[in-house]
């Protein structure tokens, strides 16, 4: 290894160019790292950042093909890609994929990520298959009612996921998940604490831990993360160990998202992973030694890990679309936020806003080391903002 | 003021696409402010991270017009950009150019830069205007020598500098700077304990500085930055001072590196100004709450300013070329740096290294608050890196 950087650099073809894709392209410039990205569509958040977008379909043969030929080495960051396709370009171009296709497979079967989460013995909320209502009234009967129906895969930022109340809602929820696709799964409601995550990285033959986050969802999105996690440092030691144990069982470099439940009783459950930068991990960008980001391109590209230590408590809220119809994005009360001294101010270069769709990100770090203080902050400056004339 | 922000956003047009001009475009992105920018230099090094390169020379009409015609505001990130024609195809084509074309012409002539500072009661070292070698043997008698010789403009890192011991080599120093071009100045060589510099920053209606660094200079090229600079409070708060009449004194917004004596006295003396980001101020990318990358983009583009503190205490060290000769760049140690907890890694893009050619910087923050520890951290890393086999 060590491989002298020369100019151009490696490059690294990114299938997705969305937000993380942008803010990774922004991470890989210092490293030397060009990128090329895959996404359907033009001028993608990623697409003034980066050398070229490829505009094309994820499971697009020719569109995958282009992306490989022009890379050095091949990443992902949507769990949409096409594992099969991806394996099948990387070798014909004889191009590294990372992470590992099979881990992506593993991960966009929610059923099957559990499945084997479990088998790992790493703990998990009880869940069951369900791929139709009598499989689901079945479950019920064992996992107790409410629980969580998830389709086993395509669901994102909450789609995908909703309550069951009783079983009679079975045929309802099943249908409002999307279950008709692919099946679904039912899990106990975990009485939790608190939702945590650990943003993780394999590297060669090393890997790392990012301080715990604590995480707030609203409606299955997340809305804030402040870490260090408002909690013992008991469980943040056993959120860790679990983290290094998901680590261990997934397969290739990379950063992976792992969300977390602290349950009342102080015990940790891995709730989903993500084999990629996570929202959970947007902190890092201001907040750790190292970005989530800058992390995920020296892994991919087989350059060492950097430091993972907390700078100073920090805090990130979500720019959110909060309207009522998808329109053309405007956001209004910019300079407010700016102007508040240490906020960092993130736009994702979204041309048009939707109910909840993430449009950009706002970090309060310094001035305090107080967690509460720090979140209020970050949601303070987040108000400042609206999509709404 | 206080727009709304939409995609695309607003376009920077930036004369110039080197390092500086690739570390704003990293910056930008966040704030959602697309580059374009203009070099002559196919595959300069913003080339990557910005959405638009127009090869062309930064006196050519054509050019710099169609670089006006694509962008909202414009701006330059050298001082070679022709501030005449600035003006006019910012006239035309109804864009704001940023700092203001009277600065950068103030400012490319050094000596006309050192009268109106000097007219404007700012403390410099005592100067006269040396045309030939009568001229120069004339000031020499008046200021003593040694003194150090400038060529009045097209002088940078160090070029068109260079010292004269005695007035017999007087032709031969005029000859070396260039004057022939420009003519020359003469200044006497200040008995300096050390250099110091402030980054400072006018945005509308706003200035800002950010904590005052100290520099290595080793023939005359800056070789590492430290900051806070290892002197008194007292010379701290006067190097500030005198960086804000020095803002006070220029037109227009936008970041200026401002290069400070401090005198064996403890005086402050300007030695020279930069009207945009500066090679003493990368360490902000790690050390300051906002990095004078931002502050341009936020100041030549209408936002508020950031907040200026430092987040730690910071050095920065320059990968320069240590070569005999023009040559691909191949940087070999890059794991090496990169495996170095707590080290920020810039590389610039540049495909060839020739002889002190600037092409990175190594940054070292965090474990450690001693300026002298972290000074030894950035020079070791920097030190694992080289252009030999």
């Amino acid at each position: 290894m060590n491989p002298p950087l020369s100019t151009p650099g490696p490059t690294l073809g990114v299938v997705g160019g969305g937000q993380l894709g942008r803010m990774m392209a922004e991470a890989a410039a210092p490293l030397g790292v060009e990128l090329v990205v895959l996404d359907p569509t033009p001028n993608c958040p990623a697409s003034p950042v980066v050398r070229e977008q490829i505009v094309g379909e994820f499971d697009d043969p020719d569109a995958m093909r282009e992306l490989a030929d022009r890379a050095d080495f091949l990443t992902f960051e949507i769990e949409l890609a096409d594992p099969d396709l991806l394996e099948e370009v990387s070798e014909t171009a004889g191009v590294p994929v990372q992470p590992s296709p099979d881990t992506l497979r593993t991960i966009q079967d929610k059923l099957v990520q559990k499945r084997e989460l479990a088998e790992a013995g790493i703990p998990v909320p009880a869940f069951r298959r369900a791929d139709d209502a009598d499989d689901l009234r079945d479950a019920l009967d064992e996992l107790g009612a409410p629980a969580m129906v998830k389709a086993r895969t395509g669901g994102y930022d909450g789609r995908g996921n909703a309550p069951v109340e009783n079983p009679d809602e079975a045929e309802a929820v099943l249908d409002a998940v999307g279950a008709d696709e692919g099946g679904a799964m039912v899990e106990e409601l975990v009485d939790f604490e608190r939702e945590v995550s650990v943003i993780g990285v394999k590297g060669d033959d090393e890997v790392a831990t990012f301080p715990v986050g604590e995480n707030v969802h609203e409606a299955e999105i997340l809305r804030e993360t402040v870490v260090p996690a408002r909690t013992s440092d008991a469980v943040r030691e056993r959120a860790e160990a679990v983290a290094r144990d998901v680590l261990e069982f997934l397969d290739g470099r990379g950063v992976y998202g792992i969300e977390l439940f602290e349950t009342s009783e102080g015990d940790i459950q891995v709730n989903e992973i993500a084999p990629r930068p996570h929202n959970s991990g947007h902190w890092t960008i201001e907040g750790a030694s190292t970005s989530q980001f800058e992390q995920h391109v020296r892994a991919v590209t087989g350059r060492p890990l950097g430091a993972t230590d907390l700078r100073s408590t920090t805090a990130m809220a979500n720019i959110l679309g909060e309207v009522d119809e998808r329109q053309t994005a405007e956001l209004h009360g910019v300079d407010d936020a700016l102007a508040t001294p240490g906020i960092g101010f993130h736009w994702y270069g979204k041309q048009e806003v939707y109910p909840l769709r993430k449009m950009g990100h706002v970090t309060a770090f310094g001035g305090s080391s107080d967690p509460d203080e720090l979140l209020r902050k970050a949601r303070d400056a987040r108000d400042e903002l609206s999509f709404d004339t």
